[in-house]
């Protein structure tokens, strides 16, 4: 069962490549869009990967797959408002960073006929806004689906099969516990991320344009993440709070333990742990989750040449 | 003052940069090399990007420029050792991360005729090894020499105009303000990077393939520098532990905040906060020290695409 009219409810990098996908996979189904900020509409009826509606409720009346594509913040209001303009039976998903409180935000405000079948597709880039998508941004990256006991089959097996049309792997998973292992992979990287940059960027002994210059040590790699939708990440943050914190707990005592080793000058200590690192790179690069070209392919040069 | 005999010890990913990078720029120096493990040497011979010899000594003999390219702990053994085979008058260089540490290791071992000039190419990769050589590594880098006062005028031109040669901006700075800013630009980034991995990998709740397979979110950025090389690492935070523990009590003092922020729900904190670390990732790339393609250019497809 294909879907024949598809609802984007926000209009950025996720929606916009959704959309973009959508088309490669020769998808024929209607796509419409809703964005709050009317330069966010108006930039998207620009590109012309949606049918841009002035309204939410406009956006959705009629479609048979919804998707919450705003920061999770914005997804309980957002339920709340499209509720009585959803046709019946539909399925209703997302594709926040976090599910837990998706769940609690959203389920609740929708009429009982619909599906809530939530998603979050584990892939992104430092730029934002409509003009950011691209068709591939998908391929080979997983969706994890967390649906709710008691989901209607065929229902999850449609939505399933339009994030494998994306290029996605599917998986699904217990809310709660993508919250943690998302807490690991996504959000506390962000957070250190953003804070070794606000660290640089507040330095007096340090100048800013030297900060730059000397970046390339592998400062900027951190810059990359930093750069992410400050409003997106806001809301992660906050909505996934105690996996956050958890993870952060564990972070600062490995990170006060190697302090710990430089002013002891315990070396075999590092070394040990310096080497250990390196095997979750191979398996990563194995598992096709990354390339093994030195500085991501963007040193311009390849081994040997 | 072109040199005509280089000779460099160590031959690992920089020493062998250096050496495709002279054949690039049509350099015709005779190029010797050294390294102190067998196998390495044997790589290294093979792909004959340098006339390898059995022994540092026989590797300096007759060079008109010497240059230290082993991990900074190796430098002051290695200094003693070459010392009595040194021509008269020459240059001895490095390419350390390190130049406080590496100065008072190396400084005092060589003859009082010979100049010694500290260098840092601020450029690398995850990648380690005489195959790990790029002629490109050092294209728009900056390298920094510390020279100490009372340095020859010529020799250090001739210094500048080779590390010029070979793609790189090069500047001068003062050994002790080299080591602050690459501890922020370098040393606690990829002590950081270590740590995030070290922890991902230890999670019981949390499995290995969780952690590959959900990597596309940030964390694989994270293990490509915490890919590198331990031994030059473990080296770099025992020789700059001052600076290194700094930078970290800086680091920790702002992360401490922004976990209380998270803990308090003040999304106004956090919203600010991200918002700041995008400006300087937009003066890297204004200074050519980075792509602004989405991913490093690695999500194979272009905004817009």
């Amino acid at each position: 069962m294909a879907y024949r009219h598809v609802a984007l409810i926000g209009l950025g990098l996720i929606a916009s490549s959704i959309a973009h996908a959508m088309r490669r996979a020769g998808m024929e189904a209607r796509i419409t869009g809703y964005a709050r900020t009317e330069a966010t509409r108006a930039e998207a009826a620009r590109l012309r990967f949606a049918e841009v509606m002035p309204t939410a409720a406009e956006a959705v009346a009629g479609a048979d797959l919804v998707i919450l594509c705003t920061p999770v913040g914005a997804m309980g209001p957002i339920a709340a408002e499209i509720a009585p303009h959803l046709a019946r039976g539909i399925t209703v998903s997302d594709v926040g960073s976090v599910k837990r409180e998706v769940i609690e935000a959203v389920a609740g405000r929708l009429p009982a006929d619909v599906a809530f079948i939530p998603a979050h597709p584990v892939a992104g880039t430092e730029h934002s806004g409509p003009g950011a998508g691209f068709a591939s941004l998908f391929d080979n990256r997983w969706c994890l689906l967390t649906p709710p006991p008691g989901t209607d089959p065929a229902k999850l097996a449609a939505l399933r099969a339009f994030w494998e049309a994306l290029g996605a792997r599917v998986d699904e998973m217990d809310p709660d516990h993508h919250d943690l292992v998302l807490a690991v992979t996504s959000h506390v990287p962000h957070l250190i991320a953003y804070t070794v940059v606000g660290v640089a960027d507040d330095l007096s002994r340090v100048t800013a344009s030297e900060v730059v210059n000397y970046s390339a040590a592998g400062f900027r790699d951190f810059t990359r993440i930093a750069a992410s939708d400050p409003t997106m990440w806001r809301d992660v943050f906050l909505s996934n709070k105690d996996a956050t914190l958890e993870i952060l707990g564990r972070f600062t005592e490995e990170l006060f333990a190697l302090q710990r080793a430089i002013r002891l000058g315990d070396g075999p200590h590092l070394h040990a742990y310096f080497t250990r690192t390196r095997e979750i790179r191979r398996g990563i690069i194995e598992a096709g989750q990354d390339t093994p070209a030195p500085d991501f392919g963007r040193a311009g040069g390849a081994a040997g040449e």
